[in-house]
């Protein structure tokens, strides 16, 4: 156990691309980890993550921790948080199993931290999707000032999102048809490289897919609006890293396009891009960054309050590890 | 001159993207050609293509020309649009230049064919942007229906709407970031390969860009509907060739899911496809096809008549060239 000014810091998923995130963050935002637990499952326990080697999750591996982040899967989440609990941990998890749990808090920090600083403070909390949490950073300060009638979305999302596997299968399919191999035509309808996939988790009855719901549901939770109308499209775009999403917001009350920029500009964790050419966001440009960026914005005169823009963030970086560590440290500052 | 059963058949940009189309689908279609003349400007007269060499587009290069088509730029169709129409020749043209001027007809075969067999037959006759056959073919069927209210639209867009440049860049990007070259921070913005660029043609006041203006002005013009309520963003994503755009639909009138496939699937030149995992229509599948194929065609709840889709066409083969060759072959009919 480490000393009271240090933290013992559990990471399961460890060695998935947010796990990695994570413990690059806790380093750079100089969060006083005294110890740091890497932990896995059977498939990756036994790995050497720089000096480190991965240990097996299980019962007793929260034994001391002060916070535990979850980088891992719903099922990883689902047979060992419960532990992390017990053991008397804080737990953030990044995975989609408690997102839309009513019981567990859902928090974006920009949107709702208060949740995270009542009088009782909440020993789990559960992570967004980074679709969500662009959404919901994005439509929180505009929806306060005019109400929300209706949001359209279309994504533009990463093979980050999928895993480091989905990551591996784009670089190769790439080189191999840029090498001239490869080319299947039997492939082509679910090749990742050079093409889009309208499909991000798997279809459900009434043609949604399982992330295009969740996401309503979880931005729903996060601005506290359980019957907002929003309609979302995600597809897969060949992009390693990164995600877009172009975003057409219908209002209750006027808002022009000066007052629509001026809330987003004032609203943290926004960085608003001018309206000039090669000034506009894009995903390659922002990875690495910790904000929220935003560009496009202007009047939509096919309703008769509307906005659109079009929203730019690293997924993995801003979209789910910062999101875990500033749960976390507003959670710890309670502590103090 | 061609005997009496054969054409003279002019094609102008004969090196562009889509004019190397035109000439393979009119052998491809058995359009009687007896004599191809290949025009091109300055900086591409004197090449070789296959057996031809291109000619130089001038004043005196249509003499005795039946049809030309125009696969050059708008500069290139005004100034020599003019020369070809003074020969005789029937014009098609497939740049901007005419498409959204009010004398001549800007025509979808599947949905305004009739603007080529009234009484006086025209002349010339401009050819939408692939972005707008895509929506004119799509939106025709379901709007005849039920009325379209509103329409809100966000493309995936390939190298290939930019020309074969664009085409050529995205290649050597993605090569060089797969080497480990050239990811210049500078360059990170515009970078299109791995990336995503919410930019198609210049940024105006008000916020939108030439061509999401322009694909909504030939929308309203091919399906006569000059209010037509329509609000398109449109991003080039890092593929070589094909299109695909999410569309959410609004109705007047009451459009149940079942009603919108049946519409789609008896509509002319669409291909519906199931809705099950791996039988989506992706860009990368459905180039060389001449179809425009649609999917995820489901209800959506968040108006009181909506119907959301994914389209998804090769925008050089069906989306310009077939759309030019159809209208020609329709002018030729009607003079037999």
């Amino acid at each position: 156990m480490a000393d009271e000014t240090t933290l013992t810091v559990a990471v399961v998923g460890a060695t998935s691309l947010i796990g990695e995130e994570l413990v690059r963050l806790l380093g750079e935002r100089q969060v006083p980890v005294g110890d740091l637990r890497l932990l896995g499952s059977l498939r990756t326990a036994g790995r050497k993550v720089d000096e480190a080697t991965i240990a097996l999750v299980g019962p007793d591996a929260f034994d001391g921790v002060d916070i535990a982040f979850f980088a891992a899967g719903p099922t990883v989440a689902s047979e060992h948080v419960e532990s992390a609990l017990r053991a008397g941990a804080i737990v953030v998890d990044v995975s989609s199993r408690f997102r839309l749990d009513e019981t567990i808090p859902l928090v974006v920090p920009e949107v709702n931290a208060h949740l995270l600083s009542g009088p009782v403070r909440p020993q789990l909390v559960a992570s967004p999707s980074s679709t969500a949490v662009a959404l919901s950073v994005v439509l929180s300060p505009l929806g306060e000032a005019s109400g929300i009638r209706r949001v359209v979305v279309s994504t533009y999302q990463s093979a980050a999102g999928a895993g480091k596997g989905a990551v591996m299968r784009l670089s190769k399919e790439s080189i191999d048809l840029l090498s001239g191999r490869g080319d299947d035509a039997d492939e082509r309808r679910t090749r990742r490289a050079f093409n889009c996939i309208p499909q991000v988790g798997a279809l459900e009855p009434g043609g949604a897919t399982t992330h295009e719901l969740q996401v309503v549901e979880e931005v729903r939770r996060v601005l506290e609006r359980p019957d907002l109308a929003m309609h979302v499209t995600a597809a897969r775009v060949p992009m390693f890293f990164g995600m877009a999403a172009s975003v057409a917001v219908e209002f209750e009350d006027a808002l022009s396009e000066e007052a629509a920029l001026e809330l987003l500009r004032g609203a943290r964790g926004i960085l608003v891009h001018e309206d000039a050419p090669d000034t506009l966001p894009t995903p390659a440009d922002v990875i690495g960054s910790q904000a929220t960026h935003v560009g496009r914005v202007r009047s939509d005169p096919t309703v008769g309050s509307g906005i659109a823009l079009w929203v730019a963030l690293d997924s993995v970086e801003k979209g789910a590890a910062l999101n875990a560590v500033e749960i976390a440290e507003i959670l710890l500052r309670g502590r103090t």
